[in-house]
């Protein structure tokens, strides 16, 4: 009931007006933030300040009562057999209340209307009503669970008619993410749709270069198909007019320019502050992180090729960045980053066209990614369609309401959007990749190597990393590694320190202890460090989750036993 | 015979040779170490590495047996009077075990040859040996306390000659700290000899530029006395050769800039990260850490006038400073920065003349101190009287083996200065001006008022201070001011807040509590933050010390009970 109020709250029209032209939208972006819990940015858009925790509440309590209901229906109902085939124009003039809400799924026919009010996601559920329910499930991925098809399946009324059946065909080619690439199936899945997945967080430390495939993917919507050699980029915002390039000419317009650098999804390390109290977002390991190769022109090139000078520095203050990925509304992902970034020669920020040193693929945003070194992942903008200089910053949903850090205090009745900067450089952060949480170490081995990774934003060079092995009391430094090459001690340029340090310690395991706490902490070159815990940097979004990594190991004495 | 140890490992020459020539740089050496406690920068110029928690017991437990022996001495002793009036001459031929050792001070004869073994300071008494020994009080000023004075006037053997000790008044003007301006008595001291002290940490957040009086003053050497005339800066190791401006030429021929900035000592709040363990250095409060505005060249300006361009930008890595004020050994003071803060448009560097509208003072360093906005104090050169473009970083104790933080695990057995970087850019910082440590709140105010400042390194700007009332486990935002107008809410360019923030919350008092444990955390816009605790930052020297600011206050039921 909570959510059916919530989104009557936003409902002009009323809870039992359901012209579907009219309700849509309004039930689309219910929809939206109270289903579509995988995806994460999109439940705020529309300025939503529901407390998460309660929709969360809601959503469990809401699924249990559904389950409920569904097994009362389903000791109720005396199965009859076979059922009435009903054509698809039958089922359309059933799309309301009044006149009873029908869905398909799969060539069947279902009479939803007594379930509308108990629908855990509220009423969005009529957006289906009168056609197939196919195409929201693949939106939704909620819905892809055993437990929603035995509901569905009470609710069973007749056979759609062969012939409407086939026609419907065209419905499954309407799934947006029915072009996403394939992934890896190594890969941890926060989110099928849009998908969100990051790797088995001990491989990190292994490779100093994360394996493409292994890098995170963190989409906000649909892939979108790019032909590269329609592909174009437009420049705007600047006194010249637009600039519009082809993929063919940034990559021979422009020097080609590589660095390396690690970017980091803002809600990394989310699950963690989650365990303190409840946040809402993708619950994001340590793995979120990732390290790579970027080629490409620089940002700065091409804006001085589209005429950024003197004159554009007196007003401008943000290069905003437009994905051609698009949302529901038509809208395309956005955000931008300050020019002084966007324009120094040391900025280093890429229209990359490389990643490690092959094409962008699809999930990393072919054909051109901005990466933005030293800067949160939600700015390193992928599949980019569009670059505007700009006195404001971007109006997109992910700059203005979503990659924001707050104070402890605040919850989702008290946020303020304005009263926060959008996150652009990101604090000191390290992990513990190996031995994992609950690991069992072997007494004989006498010795413990743990290994991490540690990296600071804005290109500040991380110089050291601590790890305890009890809880915090003392402390060692681990050796660090700039490279997979043996032995070296580079340093990159300062401040422009973009790539993380792998790092290393082998300690004796304490004679006497069963079980060890691992903790690392890593320090910048402006001597910034991580927080002990993470209750005082916890906020509602579950951003900027940096506080030391904490790993519990067993020792066993097996072999003493034998 | 620990600290005599110490000496006489680094003397080749052996604890029984005192030719004064061979002896005293040696002994120079293991003096400014071992006995200047209050000039704690100088303690390891000579890259020596004892363990300074030894080095320090046993100073307090050679003062305990100089104490006692001195007792003892005045017991067994039969005063008889008048002494002997003695000749300079013949105070002079007792300069070695052998022959004696003695002393003047003050128109006092002393034999102190007994005492020599159990000087707390080692042998760097012989220093004074035939001679006069208030120039090296002067200098060490851990003499100047009573209960020394009572040990010396135990040794006293006679009184020198009338018109040898009118000969000795030229001492009093050899004291090199003589000619160090006033202050104002409101300055807590910290050292006299060279002089350090802060203001009384309540006024910093009552006025958003520090006066000039009450600006935390933190001096390694004496204060040289410069005449503006004569003053002349250096500006080497460009292809085009020296480049000699006077005051005037340095005010003329460049633009005047004028910014807002904080220094901080990077030993501030080291007294809060002494109580978790002992560390070596000064034992600052709160208040090394000022706001001022500083009016000069730009330090860019200037080295283009010299002749800094692309060529030298290939080589060029640092701009190395040096002071006027030298030490013992002549050598003056000095440290650099990073080429790209001191070439950037943006970095603001400047050749101040002008502090809070006037003259910089004597002891922030006139005519001309570098001021180096987001960087530590001690690389904002005062006094200025060279600057070097170099491939290298400045090679002076203070850049090399001084101002550099270092793991917990660390102690003076084990440090490695190599193995970190010279500080420069700070981390976020925060701290509580009022109520201080230990006020008693009347329960009838009903609120509490907490006011303090926050400050970030590398021109980061504080965008949050967060406040807890109970410990930290709940928090609120304070409010924050950046000028002393009402409800001014400006905020600097984009990497270029070089100012802090003052911030104010009121609360109301928590009905049931008697006693609050506040505390303030500072987040700045990379949206770092304070760690929770000090033992984990805490490191050897007792530097970079920006955990929680926690301050305990009682609440007085006074006023129900009347």
């Amino acid at each position: 009931m909570l959510l059916l109020r919530r989104c009557h709250r936003l409902n002009p029209i009323g809870p039992l007006s359901i012209d579907r032209n009219q309700v849509a939208p309004v039930v689309a972006s219910c929809a939206v933030r109270l289903c579509s819990s995988s995806n994460d940015q999109r439940f705020h858009q529309y300025g939503f300040s529901a407390s998460w925790r309660h929709v969360l509440a809601g959503l469990l309590a809401g699924t249990g009562a559904v389950l409920a209901y569904g097994l009362h229906r389903h000791k109720a109902i005396e199965k009859s057999s076979p059922l009435p085939i009903i054509s698809q124009e039958e089922v359309t003039r059933h799309r309301s209340l009044k006149d009873g809400v029908w869905v398909t799924y799969q060539g069947g026919v279902y009479d939803i209307t007594e379930f509308v009010s108990i629908h855990p996601g509220g009423e969005k559920i009529m957006m289906a009503a009168g056609g197939a329910i196919e195409p929201f499930w693949s939106l939704y991925a909620v819905h892809n669970q055993e437990h929603v098809l035995e509901i569905l399946s009470e609710y069973k009324i007749g056979e759609l008619k062969a012939e409407d059946l086939k026609k419907q065909s065209t419905f499954k080619s309407s799934d947006p993410y029915s072009s996403d690439p394939e992934r890896h199936p190594a890969l941890r899945t926060n989110s099928l749709k849009p998908f969100n997945a990051e790797p088995p967080p001990e491989i990190l430390a292994d490779s100093y270069i994360t394996p493409t495939a292994f890098f995170f993917k963190r989409n906000h919507l649909p892939v979108p198909q790019v032909d590269p050699d329609l592909y174009r980029l437009h420049v705007e915002g600047l006194p010249r007019g637009v600039l519009t390039l082809s993929l063919e000419e940034l990559k021979t317009r422009f020097p080609k320019h590589t660095i390396t650098a690690t970017l980091q999804c803002a809600g990394n390390r989310r699950s963690e502050m989650n365990k303190t109290r409840q946040v809402k977002g993708l619950n994001w390991g340590f793995g979120a992180i990732g390290n790579a190769t970027w080629s490409g022109a620089k940002l700065r090139d091409v804006l001085l090729a589209a005429g950024y000078g003197p004159d554009v520095a007196q007003w401008a203050r943000h290069v905003q960045f437009e994905g051609l990925d698009k949302e529901i509304t038509g809208s395309a992902y956005g955000a931008s980053i300050p020019i002084n970034k966007a324009v120094s020669e040391e900025g280093d920020v890429l229209l990359a066209y490389e990643m490690n040193g092959k094409d962008i693929p699809a999930d990393h945003g072919f054909p051109i990614r901005v990466v933005v070194p030293g800067v949160v992942g939600t700015r390193n903008v992928k599949w980019l369609g569009k670059i505007i200089v700009s006195a404001q910053e971007s109006s997109s949903h992910w700059q203005q309401k979503d990659y924001k850090g707050f104070a402890p205090g605040i919850d989702w009745d008290t946020v303020d959007y304005k009263s926060a900067p959008a996150i652009q450089e990101l604090p000191v952060q390290s992990a513990i990749t190996t031995p994992a949480e609950g690991s069992v170490i072997d007494r004989s081995e006498e010795m413990l190597t743990v290994k991490g990774y540690a990296w600071s934003g804005g290109g500040r060079e991380v110089i050291r990393v601590d790890v305890s092995v009890d809880g915090g009391k003392t402390w060692k430094e681990a050796k660090l590694k700039s490279s997979d090459k043996e032995g070296d001690q580079t340093s990159p340029p300062l401040g422009r320190a973009w790539a993380w340090k792998l790092w290393e310690i082998t300690v004796p395991l304490p004679p006497e202890a069963q079980e060890l706490e691992l903790i690392c902490k890593a320090v910048d070159n402006s001597y910034n460090t991580q927080p002990d815990t993470f209750g005082p940097i916890w906020n509602v979004r579950g951003l900027l989750s940096n506080a030391w990594h904490r790993v519990k190991v067993k020792i066993s004495e097996d072999d003493d036993e034998e």
